[in-house]
């Protein structure tokens, strides 16, 4: 069973993420999860910390020689301010204790853990949550997800997104969608794929950014290339939308997720929302068919049909806000304005990167359920296996 | 940890529940089981089914005396019917296999998953997927949430639901909220708080019916009572949004969720979305506080914020159309229309009901992580004394 | 992730099993259970209950023309005893509940969870505790893990078990062992391969009885067939041995566990400790070796070697004494016997059948998970290609 | 629930231990780690490397001025002699290749991992395999079971362990048993309380290193200071029994694990084996019981009884002899002896470290599940409660 845990404080030390149970054989350097994780520091619209940290990350385990090798593989990303934090964030008790309780955090920002949290686990500093209750914590994220993308890239699944939608102003889709959605956004500030929109939401972060707000979106994560009968239908914690609705709608600050058509699917007749199958020889990893839409996003019953997974993702504005809302102080219980630490303006386009993270993870944890192995070389086979199998018997 | 496992198969002799983690000590008759599953089973546009089978439920562990004793909880809810079915359905190898070969379904239809469980589990007769690929799974799961909502009660945690929409046409939403959502919509044919828009709902449905249709729509979930603090920001896996959006993509049909303002959130500006903070004495289980608003749903950083919880999901038509759509015949490869089993024109006021019961599991869940304890008392006495301890400090 | 979950009070209506994640398309039919059911209830020294109750299954899911469908396995097993104990042991709260209380257990037996239990699960009367902790519970154990063994069988996996001790008298154990240790026993009242040992073990049974006493006993449970590299040694809570140790001592009354040597081992030097490896054709499913000896009892760094995995389990004496144990009134805090049921003298040969069982599930588990699959044929194809290839290299 | 993952090869840069699930506000330092990995260094009998490692941990995250903050706590510790094998561990794929290929390792050693991972992983170097399935591992596990121990300091449960036979030769077992048993065996070279077979057991360790050879033995782990009702019979998988036996018989080399009487408890009438039960109003965390003996070893039905726990664990000779085994050469299939690195003659002392580690999880991980709770305080409240409760009624 593919499991991932992440730790690490914002302004820790380091961020680790610990991968277990990926197979042995799978080809790793480096690069390939330093890629993403500089794809996560992208984006119009985001503050000075994505300058000063240009994420790179150190194999502790795992990899050997280019290669898996079986065992847990932890990563460290190390969190290139620490210098300037190593005493606040100090895990040892000393003597500037009075110190670091001056700059005790006691304005809870509306919208983030900060509050929820210090009653939770009795904290008198909002310090002690807003460290782990950090977007900075994806980062572990995307670096387990990548090493899921390197396996599932040597099955031809292939995992990207765009920003389709940004503080309001949306991005039209092209019909048909380019095959390699990451290498179209490339070179696009805020990851969309309408460059006529791009350039009205800019103007919009701009205009946010000038009012001391912040701003939401919304991503598409499209994953093509999967064999039909991911997931399964037979128990509900095992059904696959559920467990990529689980996936994303963990990601902070996302308050929705939907599949395929989605919320519109709520609306129109089923008539016009099921996807008529049809036989097709050219379609092996579908078992012989295809359908003559996608409006079910790739999924059936909770398992993949063999039609690309599309997966939308809305995220709201990030909390802190330069311009700060109505809090209380915690200390005194009076009327206060939340802090406001330097921050983006909107992260959107660096979360459609980590929900396609948390939806490569996904995916190859039920590609391994199903096909099983310990080394590359043998889920290949299984995986082969299992396509003759579809095909043949039709 | 609190878990709940489902067995049985549409046509099968019975369904079953087992529920496994509940504290000791919690009233429980089969009349709040049979309650939930009564409600289920309601609904303008229902089929014949639902008139049939008046579900109820057997206690066959767990329970006595009329209330939890601690070990699973063992429920069993039989399908009455079996009869017409036995042989159909038989567990057995029997002499007659010829002729249920004859009756062998080979028409998946489009937007269930027939055909895709057929692929990945080797099956011929797409029986042996659609039987448990079946909505009527999903009344052994409001028989295991039907526990969980007696324990919440005992806190005075209310879980509740009504229609926001049906096939298109959209209900107009109170402001304030009735305290009792259940209890304003117990006489509404389909659960909305709308009555001038039900009727356009309930033309809407007899329309699909006459052509063969099925329609989707939306239902709101509220969730009211809970204390600030359950989930937990601290791992992806652990928090609250990401499980509560799991269980409920979990429920066959539906393709959205979102929690508070949801996908609107993704549209306004932060200084529109968060939900400001102010001191209130008389919000003990907030740990002293109240939000100006409620957008975020109840939810902050995967926790709890003590207002309630308001999720939506989206459901799409049912995939069982009278007038069917176009697929394969699976033994021959040639088109054909999928098979038309008799069904429901839509199912959206019992999806409300189902999703009331997934939210409900979930979030007796995250209590019982919070608080432990092994009986009623003391899950109590450890609550009162979180209480007590996050309004002290103040 | 093949699972399972049992509910079920000794002298409640039912005992269930749900078994889940086994793959499609294996042959099954309620004799495959029943033969598993009556091997548990054998033996010499059992009290009353056994002749009383001859267990079957019904399947109430999961299985349907006599092979699995890849759903949820759900199995009921009657209480035969049911009418007797349906006004005790009723759900509803009725107007006799004075009449119960009556009947309170409230002197706790030394040695059962009745003590622990009623404290931990804030309970007055012990019933609402021995009902569960009962030895009955593994009748759904038993159940369950018959589908398992049905599913290995068709890898020519076999698990069996004979008693090496019993109350205190050794049996000396046969070399070579039988093929089929089960078949060996079949006819032997106390499940041993030492007939002569076997007459004195039945005189100190006799003895114990007249003593009003109670005896223990040691069984080995041998799996064979297995192929090398299932478990494994990269995270500690995957490593078999651990999972087997969990699966047996689970088993009521269980307290100690050993692999091959075990204890044993600790007394030796590792040069006669450790199994000398030489190449061996004649040895596909261990990759083209055998060990000139098991001392190891199959398992080397938590994984399957490919040799046979021998497991000793130690069962301490029954706790139910006719001739009873000091103790205290629960109600009064005043010396007492302890409660005396009619119970058996030794459940020793029974505790082998339950190990069998275990083990065979956890065998099962670890071989779904190396092989993955969801169809017996698919599973088959990724062992042989397994095979294949371990043998291929070299 | 409290969870560890490791991670970590044996000459790789670093280890990795992260807790999950542990509460806020537990004082702790980098000395309540340093002292317990100091003592899984100790002991007469190993080689080399416990002198050039002494380790020292790292926090990584969740620990700030002295105490946890709830988040999951990543501890980082050194490998010392990282710089000598950086290359041949390179996780990089180099120049080098064909140097390190020379390196390979293909003579798997009996009664290690090696072979049967080889064979698992499709790996052509054993060092893939023999690097993680190494008892350097375990260095991870006391780490993390380090933070188990200071919080169950605060509520006064101790675990301690002491060598009860080592190479054969018997320790005797005082009684009554110290209270601090690591106190007491603190300046033993063997960990043992028997100072006279101590020397015997030094002298068999110098013959053993003489003739290349390795020496097993038994540890006794106590763990003292629980309440009553941690564990719980009503789930198998859910007994304290098995899964102590799980996390113990999980250590590298263990074969063997016993609970209180253990084997013994096979051998004799139930009137000699289950604990007589006397009420005592000094003993509040049993209940207001004590009992006559302690045979049980602390668990009855699954669950603690409030006498300490007595755990027995057997660990078979290290599997690296000086003097080698035969085996294959697994490039050529020819016979061969097996690699002989440097290596320790026995590492029992180490081993009951490792168990204690263990233990501390299994019984903290229990202790959170009864208790709950997010702050110290919180748990300690509810612990309170709890006791108080089992009292009063009495």
């Amino acid at each position: 069973m593919l499991r991932f845990t992440t730790a690490g404080e914002s302004h820790g030390p380091a961020l680790v993420a610990v991968l277990e149970g990926m197979v042995a054989g799978v080809p790793l350097s480096a690069d390939d999860v330093n890629g993403e994780l500089a794809r996560r520091q992208q984006g119009y619209g985001r503050g000075r910390r994505m300058q000063i940290e240009s994420d790179s990350v150190e194999f502790l385990s795992g990899v050997r020689a280019g290669e898996t090798i079986g065992s847990p593989i932890a990563m460290l990303i190390r969190n290139r301010d620490w210098k300037n934090w190593s005493e606040i964030m100090d895990p040892a008790r000393n003597a500037s204790d009075p110190e670091n309780r001056k700059r005790a955090v006691t304005r809870p920002r509306p919208g983030h853990a900060d509050l929820s949290g210090m009653l939770k686990y009795d904290r008198s500093d909002a310090r002690d949550v807003l460290e782990r209750a950090s977007a900075r914590e994806t980062t572990a994220r995307v670096a387990a997800s990548a090493v899921c993308r390197r396996f599932l890239a040597e099955f031809s699944v292939r995992v990207g997104s765009h920003v389709v939608q940004l503080g309001g102003i949306d991005a039209s889709v092209p019909e048909p969608m380019p095959d390699d959605i990451n290498a179209a956004v490339a070179d696009s500030p805020l990851r969309t794929l309408d460059r006529d929109s791009e350039k009205r939401m800019i103007a919009r972060i701009d205009d946010a950014k000038r009012d001391g707000d912040t701003l939401g979106g919304i991503c598409e994560v499209v994953c093509s290339g999967l064999p039909v009968g991911l997931g399964s239908y037979v128990s509900w914690d095992r059904k696959l939308d559920g467990r990529l609705a689980s996936a994303v709608m963990s990601i902070p600050a996302v308050k929705g997720v939907e599949l395929g058509l989605g919320f519109e699917a709520a609306r129109l007749p089923g008539s016009r929302v099921h996807d008529e199958i049809h036989a097709d020889r050219a379609a092996p990893r579908a078992g012989g068919v295809h359908r003559a839409s996608n409006r079910a996003g790739g999924l059936e019953g909770g398992m993949t049909t063999g039609e690309p997974l599309v997966i939308r993702v809305a995220m709201k504005p990030i909390s802190t806000l330069m311009k700060p809302l109505a809090t209380i102080d915690t200390e005194t219980r009076d009327p206060a304005t939340a802090v406001a630490e330097r921050s983006d303006v909107t992260a959107v386009p660096a979360m459609g990167v980590i929900a396609e993270g948390m939806v490569a993870f996904v995916v190859a944890q039920a590609f391994l359920e199903k096909f099983g192995g310990d080394s590359l070389g043998e889920t290949r086979a299984n995986y082969d296996s299992y396509i003759a199998r579809i095909n043949e018997r039709r």
